[in-house]
């Protein structure tokens, strides 16, 4: 199975425009430890923790691409995974965290590390500062991200030790998501671009935004190996 | 049935300091006329119409509210609430216009009437432009009016006319919506003001701030009467 | 001389793809009325008075454009801008008014008429919403507006009752302003999208947005003529 | 001289709360060393360079302040620091990195330090999610420390290597500006929470976000640091 998931034609042209930091971030040690099963069980719930922190701010910045939609498509999208966020992959997060004794409520509280905080304001400030497509530029490296490292990891893991993490990410609700928030960007760019949309001069801003948010991603798992 | 239905403290206060206004928005000619049944069909479209694209900037307003939710009990009500217009309560909309021959997709490119810009736009800045509670401010007199209009017309209501529409604001689903944005509104008072809210100095621009916004409703039920 | 002044090519694109609204804007009745010195001088200061809160949330919306600039430039003629509403324009109303015994304290607190709420949150949540180029379509039918209608009653005007409104309007200082604006417009544009901006998909939303605005500058026309 | 500069009340009560972070931000290795004359050149520069970056969505912060005022003297305290970050405290760092041959042009489109980027863009996210006075909270510990340390190093420091640095903000300018933030932050507190407005539940919340990006301002020096 090919790490290069299919997430449509703006994803693809973003990837590629930042090819250091989209591996910096995509075979990260602590991808690679997740998959070869290395990862100490401290350092997961580290990240677990820092990451159910880092979604409820994902959920918001995907919240505000509700009241920065146009069209009907885009805020269903964006609507739907508010509640996939919310009402899904959070309780993920609170149900491995509750095996091991801790409370949502405590979660919720939990300290940001600067490198989670740093992260989510920057895409929540893209979002309110820019329009609706720097939000996506900023949004999709942790969206698409995850994905592929899912996939990649499905294929690739040698150990069983975060099997559920994996299926997660690699299974096909997560990757359905992926791939209609690739279809909707898409649509989003062409409306408001035209078909060419990577030959209009504000492409390179959104490539540069893109590129940002995945060097925060790449500090967010730097933050977790601190948690070893 | 007592048409001062219960949505929790706040609301109640809010309600009862601004009592012309709030009778003027409840009690309008349409809303009678809608109970009478003696409302032109065409004013109901017409009105339908309009409600359609305000139901699009409404639920940006409340999908803004999760963006500037700070507890997980505000931030799942108003993600809820925005899943609930979204894909329920503008599916109505959607589908009483299909069976008059207008499809969605012309919905959405409604061109909205002054009365129905001035209000949606005045909600979304309130948000915006203020905090939380100023939002919940602005959002209330929609979310809870039509709670009492639909008890209030499916007690007195002389006319089978327009039945669905009561049931659908009368109907238990609507009313635990209500409900529960209440009971989050008065925790998110109390979490930030403490149990004597009213008593902060800053209560009285949160009912100016209703206030402003029970005028603009009736201000759009006033623009629904012109389409007759 | 010529009413249509020089505020740069997307200027007077917009304006141009809004034939009927720009005349209903910049020629309404109560413009002549202040060219011919009809205007009854009760309706000038209704007038003023809710032009006095229009400005407070006018250069709220300035202010939001510094916050939302991607260039040097863009920051600093918004922030000029704002500098020239809070401290000079509105300076105007209040020396006027104070002549008349309205403290700039009362003037704050003067409840807006619908018409004035729905223009300046309109604009607001253009700007909240959409990204730099929205504000920018919604803030232009004033500032420039304004600058045509003070060059057209200058050349026009029959009597000297309004003249020290129309010396503001069509002055050097306030002209500048309105050719700075527009050299700034045309930049932002071009950086985004090119040379051929209008040939951009995302065009038509910006003149939509210009139109919407330049209708609602009219609708605080008839509120002001209501003052009579 | 004392270092406890006074700025009001509420910035007294807001760094008494957080008594770490403020010496740990305030007696920071890099400013014993802008005191000391022994910070390299190099360090120097390399903060200066990232300092105007800084300074750049700082102005967009307190340009969002102005949009979130809900009193004239809020507009207008706000409205003057925009115009004295953008027009003068922007300047110096132009006229300093000129010296060293770096145009200003150059410096807008410096890259960020991750250290620069997490401040800058948890302040504007504490003020487009939250309310004015969580906004308030985020821009103190940047307004005032620097007033504070200005002060310090004035009264402190053995060698004249920095000395137009210190003078800046020991200077009455700079002082006069954080007396003025200070003075409309206790009012903006008790125009909405009272006089009593540290007993208020949402004070705590307050504390944290100033704490938060005091912590913030510590990892800032910490990267200046970095450009030895």
């Amino acid at each position: 199975m090919s790490r290069d998931a299919d997430y449509g034609r703006a994803f693809a042209l973003w990837r590629d425009s930042a090819p250091e930091q989209w591996e910096a971030y995509t075979r990260h040690r602590f991808v690679q430890a997740l998959g070869d099963g290395s990862l100490p069980r401290s350092a997961f719930l580290h990240y677990l923790r820092q990451d159910y922190v880092f979604l409820v701010h994902y959920s918001r910045a995907w919240a505000l691409a509700v009241a920065k939609s146009t069209s009907l498509e885009e805020m269903k999208v964006a609507a739907t995974t508010v509640d996939a966020l919310v009402n899904h992959e959070m309780r993920l997060h609170v149900e491995v965290c509750a095996a091991e004794g801790i409370a949502e409520a405590q979660l919720f509280e939990v300290r940001e590390a600067p490198q989670n905080l740093a992260y989510t304001r920057y895409v929540l400030d893209s979002g309110y500062s820019g329009g609706f497509l720097d939000l996506m530029a900023a949004l999709s490296p942790c969206a698409m991200g995850y994905g592929e490292i899912g996939l990649a990891l499905a294929a690739e893991a040698s150990s069983d030790a975060y099997r559920p993490w994996i299926d997660t990410y690699a299974g096909e609700e997560y990757q359905d998501v992926c791939a209609g928030i690739g279809v909707m960007i898409d649509s989003a760019l062409e409306e408001r671009l035209g078909p060419r949309f990577a030959d209009a001069p504000c492409w390179s801003a959104l490539c540069r935004t893109f590129r940002t948010a995945a060097e925060l991603e790449a500090g967010f798992w730097d933050m977790g190996l601190e948690g070893t």
